[in-house]
């Protein structure tokens, strides 16, 4: 498969392993957000991705793959994960023969990103309706739910993408991916390599690994950083605990309106890097 | 969407109905074929529905979505929807504007395959393990289980695409599809703007009503033409009986060994017509 086709499986894959506590999963539907806004989801995202594969800049492919992502009812399903698939896809697409996928390589196209490729960026925001914190007071016009309002400011500033996710990455670990090359994605991706059993299900693991070993920002973000560290303590006991205490767990999320996306997108983008590596197949 | 994304969609939706007895759903794995392969199939398939969407020949785009959707380890997973939905893409393309999808329109388009496209058919059984029956006596030397061997006898015979299918018309409702102005698949269109609730929701249920209107003819090549009436009648039963005895028949299947394949095939081809038209959305 291409890089852009990886992805997308990527992107099913992730959906469909279950149980994820707190995500909609291909048993778990939530009343507004189903499985099938997914599916929807990374189909529409398909010509952004092939666009990055075909080595335009990162914020263009972005742009356009938030949009295709948005062709449906949902909102927004796979906002964080594209943030981390379209850098992936390009460096997997820009490899030499024989050189496998690697924080270095991925670091490279993130740390090479423009002034342009964040004007692009805060244009996706005009597609979907983002979770997002107030920016840091120093950057309020750099405020992301303004979108294209704020491509001026941007440009003002000269902050490239990079820069961007950078002023961001102590709240938000998709953007702390952006600027740790990209170390918990690379994770994951050995964690599925070593675990075995169909792909999905290996995928539902892995996330509940990576919930368990830090607190998932985007619940820090929407509940508190103490629910947060709560939800991750859980996710060890549920890890320990087997079966049953994880679908309990899983009830009690969902009751309590509590949504751990950035894992979510995390394992994803372990996906991609697994499938890309051949180190998991379907 | 385009025409290829919503074929894409129309084939992730269908194996996301459930319950769809006797075949593999988001809640419903078999040991060797599993939801993850159908989603790495309707990825692979892309291509070529891309390709049916920019007017290359039905035959030619046929074999490339059988080729990318082949790339997983579960087997074959779409043959029979990609026959089904390459002639409908190629069909939707070409729409004039305010035009809609009619029988009318996709028979246009596999009235008009040619001898080449019959040749690219047989080649797709390269790629793919299909359970077919043997072909008609005159026709021994056109088996599609030849594949590629078989080229030159459908070149000498010259036959074109929908010759080959008109000769399994009878015990194939794929091809009784083509030869019959796509009626199953309009009518499972039909259905699906009726109903309400989740479009995957609705899949489900408008496989059943199809699996109790004909016997499937997969069930009927691979169990004989009393297992797939008695299935027909118990799908019937099952529609009336609603959702314990849907499921009771749904583990029965399985325990036999009862795959409505063709069904499933279908109620794809019926969720694309749907998506086109907008008479469903996600």
């Amino acid at each position: 498969m291409t890089p852009a086709e990886n992805a997308q499986l990527a992107l099913l894959l992730e959906v469909a392993g279950t149980p994820k506590p707190g995500n909609v999963d291909r048993e778990r539907d939530f009343s507004d957000l189903r499985f099938e806004h997914f599916l929807a989801g990374a189909v529409g995202a398909g010509p952004g991705l092939r666009t990055a594969e075909d080595g335009a800049p990162v914020g263009e492919a972005f742009e356009k793959a938030v949009a295709g992502m948005s062709q449906q009812e949902g909102g927004n399903t796979q906002f964080g994960a594209l943030l981390l698939l379209v850098p992936l896809v390009k460096a997997a697409a820009k490899l030499d023969e024989g050189e496998g996928l690697s924080p270095e390589s991925v670091s490279r196209v993130v740390e090479d990103t423009t002034v342009e490729d964040a004007a692009d960026f805060f244009r996706a925001f005009d597609h979907a309706d983002v979770y997002v914190d107030d920016p840091p007071e120093d950057a309020a016009d750099l405020d992301v739910r303004r979108g294209s309002d704020a491509v001026p400011a941007v440009e003002d500033r000269e902050v490239t993408l990079y820069d961007v996710l950078a002023l961001g990455d102590e709240e938000d670990d998709v953007a702390a991916e952006w600027t740790g090359g990209f170390e918990r994605t690379f994770w994951a991706a050995d964690r599925l390599a070593e675990l075995s059993g169909p792909t999905s299900a290996k995928a539902a693991r892995v996330y509940l690994e990576l919930l368990a070993r830090e607190p998932d920002t985007l619940v820090a973000k929407q509940h508190g950083p103490k629910t947060a560290e709560s939800v991750r303590v859980r996710a060890q006991q549920a890890l320990e605990g087997g079966p049953e205490v994880i679908e309990a767990f899983a009830e009690s999320l969902v009751t309590d309106g509590v949504n751990p996306g950035t894992t979510a997108d995390l394992t994803a983008a372990g996906l991609f890097v697994a499938l890309t590596r051949g180190e998991v197949t379907v």
